[in-house]
């Protein structure tokens, strides 16, 4: 694996291991259609960043439905007889619930304030990661933004434009925050992967003792995203792009569906 | 907010928010009794890296165990009835399931190969978070390392003891890996906080547009922990702290208990 060499002692040979992530400064606010590599590259350029094709460009989820046109306008949606039973059960808008369910699977959990699906590219998540903040109109609509339609295609397109654009690849990820069982709080979590493994697989490695690593798999690409979130969080609403610098690996090239459990598989059900 | 001001064009005002990971380099192997803050405080010595009270320090659990000697000899375990009737169905070392079963409220789901319990701490995790990797013996017997008794209380005395040693109140993390419902791979999550806030409550904060923000508590540090653990994994075992430069947020202090979801208010159950 790759290391970096920084502040070596003259005394020896030391290397250390670092990962750095700078949220791109003054991103745009997106718009249906706007062009997000080119808004990247950009912003790049603003903060003295030079790409490297072995950077991750973390994105928020919003900022790829927002260009994709991934907005509807409520007053458009008609709930069904469903929807309007579940709305009175979860006490939502009939009209998101109708969203949901056009995006879901199956539903999971309902209760009041509680509305878990299984969404149809296979996430299991509050409200079909259906947004209803930050997404305002200039005539004052009530506007709800939907997950990307397929977000490790939309990743792949983005980092296939972003190579055009730098002469550079490097790996793109698509974030969102998803709450969890068992634990408080939401964490960063990627959707959409490109150019680099979602998953580590460590099967067959050996420990320091030559036992076989009790921990095979790592959820590479989601551990990515939380660490992205950080930053996401503390630098606001307004840097929705995370340079990720320092990964040491970059194959095989696995989407974020590689991160979906199958449901007969899963350990915790 | 606070933000890291880099790399400013002199045409305008440019901030930056970047965080910054670094694996302590030559990190020594920890047995029962070690001073972790000493080891800790020589290793930030040796990367040329002066401690910050900003800084957040990430121990892997393996380390906080050895030192407080949380390594059990199996040839010591004599399996209950019911540890050998579950090792059948799991497919696991008896003696090892009985540890399990003492360090646990409850067995959640059991299956060949699958042991996942509620820990005594209130996490729910497979194998009571019980390692066999990486625990050796100069006889070459066959050791198992628990949890730490209380990692929230562990993360606090080292703290306390950093500041001793370096004058600075550094925030002190201790991770674990875990596996998830839904989704494959494990990530990084904290079992033992002190000196900064598990949890982040946006709860009453507005969104651009003045709505409530829909989401309102982040898993901050796992989150942290998460980032962490990229980095300790492609560090190697040799690695097992993490320095994290570049949080914004150094208040409420909150452990990591403030990560588990009381049971009757777990959405997803």
């Amino acid at each position: 694996m790759r290391r970096l060499v920084e502040r070596v002692p003259t005394s020896g040979l030391r290397t250390t291991a670092e990962l750095r992530l700078v949220a791109l400064p003054d991103f745009p606010r997106v718009m249906r259609g706007d062009d997000l590599a080119g808004f990247t590259a950009a912003a790049l350029t603003r903060a003295g960043l030079a790409l490297r094709s072995d950077d991750v460009l973390v994105f928020a989820q919003k900022v790829i439905s927002k260009a994709e046109g991934r907005q509807i306008d409520l007053a458009d949606v008609v709930p069904s007889a469903r929807a309007l039973d579940l709305a009175q059960t979860v006490q939502k808008d009939p009209r998101l619930v109708e969203l949901v369910l056009r995006e879901s699977r199956r539903v999971v959990r309902s209760a009041k304030d509680i509305l878990i699906v299984e969404h149809r590219l296979g996430l299991t998540m509050a409200n079909a990661g259906i947004d209803q903040s930050n997404v305002a109109d200039p005539a004052g609509g009530e506007f709800a933004l939907l997950l990307p339609e397929d977000p490790d295609a939309s990743a792949a397109r983005l980092r296939d434009r972003l190579c055009v654009l730098t002469g550079c690849e490097p790996g793109v990820l698509i974030s969102d925050s998803f709450g969890r069982p068992w634990r408080v709080g939401t964490v960063g979590v990627a959707i959409g992967c490109a150019g680099f493994p979602a998953t580590l697989d460590l099967r067959g490695q050996a420990d320091l003792f030559g036992r076989p690593l009790r921990v095979t798999v790592v959820g590479h690409a989601d551990e990515i995203a939380s660490a992205a979130s950080v930053l996401m969080g503390q630098a606001s609403e307004g840097c929705p792009v995370i340079l990720v610098r320092g990964l040491a690996l970059r194959a095989p090239h696995q989407p974020a569906a590689a991160l979906l459990r199958p449901q007969q598989q899963d350990l915790f059900r």
